[in-house]
């Protein structure tokens, strides 16, 4: 049995107390956040604390909090010797210099309140300072997932540069699609097959195959049609995304 | 019954005629394509041509191919009675001017040769000149998707724009995903979980809401560590799109 207390409320934090709550080799001793109002619900199953001077000594700590957050908890964290992990995707493993046994546990996912998450297929990439902790952090992500690997520094940051261009900068395209119909007085519930049949698409061929439009083909009078209509911003993404793709395929025609 | 004859031989026009060859009130009498090998597999079910003036007089002629040759087929049409009606997004219904009877049937979804395709959900939008045809067209569409719905040229324009934003774009970023995996040797299929979560979640949520990750946030150390990383195009994408979403959700922080 490993005995575990994680530092942090957020939406990630929330999903990974639940999961770590519910797996059979891992007690989870504390869950520490600042406001105690975001951690109240697991008080039936676990102790809630907001006084960091509360922690007491376990195996493993999970700090999971927004970067900057990172270093203080680290400071106040008392007991060097334990591994301290952090889950962030752009904070190399240093930032817990501190701890002899430090790692990371990098969960690839979009969290949000209101979403269910499937943690059986829950990509999770771990690092570690010691070779001895490896054993352990990968049977804390094995608990929670199936999907487990390791991942250094530098491929954890490209993972979550990755992960902003398919997650954070596709949901924008969404909202621009979504603004566009709402402007035009079109229901936008009518992009959702196209948009969903377009990440199924990719899980079946790669996306370089998988990409068609004006731009791909060099549709020069259709670019010429839609860029008369975009203004500002979303006729400059238009206009960069269409030479990016452009440049990409000049070769195939 | 309606008598129809299909334009085409690409992906739309090839997924287009199965449809319609599986519609019990529909007779698909004649498939045209200037290469006949594209559509020869229909001839069990359908008599192809591929010598235009060979077309036969029916009701519907529904022209199914790329912008550039929609005036070409429209010309090579003598029957200037029949309801004649194109499926491109960009192009306005007066290319079909000729026609006193035009209309359009616009099909919102991406289709691949190696991809099925459920036309029950699938949103077909349909415009045309004469109040007595709509019905004819509605008939249609229905024969073929339980979504229908009326679509202005303009309308139209707007949807196709953002379609190209949720699907060519969003695609696009998916393969800068991938290949800033490929680029650091780590498994691109990591991303699949985060990037199918991403179009799931927005199915229960405006992609406004559903929005994360440092551009929101603001969180420029993070938005900078990802730069130094980048080059080129990435690069310029990177910035663009933070700016646009650090734009869209300046007034919440």
């Amino acid at each position: 049995m490993i005995k575990m207390s994680i530092l942090g409320g957020g939406n990630l934090a929330q999903h990974l107390i639940k999961a770590f709550l519910n797996s059979p080799k891992i007690e989870v001793v504390q869950v520490y956040n600042r406001s105690i109002d975001k951690i109240q619900r697991f008080s039936p199953d676990t102790s809630v604390i907001n006084t960091i001077q509360d922690l007491k000594k376990v195996d493993v700590y999970l700090i999971c909090v927004s970067d900057q957050a990172i270093p203080y908890l680290a400071a106040n964290i008392k007991f060097e010797d334990a591994l301290v992990l952090h889950t962030s995707g752009s904070t190399a493993l240093d930032v817990l210099n501190k701890f002899e046994r430090r790692g990371v546990f990098y969960p690839l996912q979009t969290f949000s309140k209101d979403r269910k998450v499937d943690f059986s297929q829950l990509p999770i990439g771990w690092e570690t300072s010691q070779k001895d902790d490896e054993k352990t952090l990968k049977l804390l992500a094995k608990n929670i997932s199936n999907n487990v690997f390791p991942l250094d520094s530098k491929q954890r940051l490209s993972v979550h540069i990755a992960a902003v261009f398919v997650n954070n900068f596709v949901n924008h395209l969404y909202e621009i699609g979504h603004s566009i119909c709402k402007e035009n007085n079109i229901d936008s519930n009518l992009l959702y097959p196209l948009l969903l049949e377009t990440a199924l698409k990719v899980e079946k061929m790669p996306p370089y195959k998988a990409q068609t439009g004006p731009a791909k083909r060099q549709d020069h009078n259709t670019i010429k049609k839609h860029l008369e209509v975009l203004t500002n911003n979303k006729r400059e993404i238009y206009k960069l995304l269409s030479d990016s793709i452009s440049h990409l395929y000049e070769n195939e025609l």
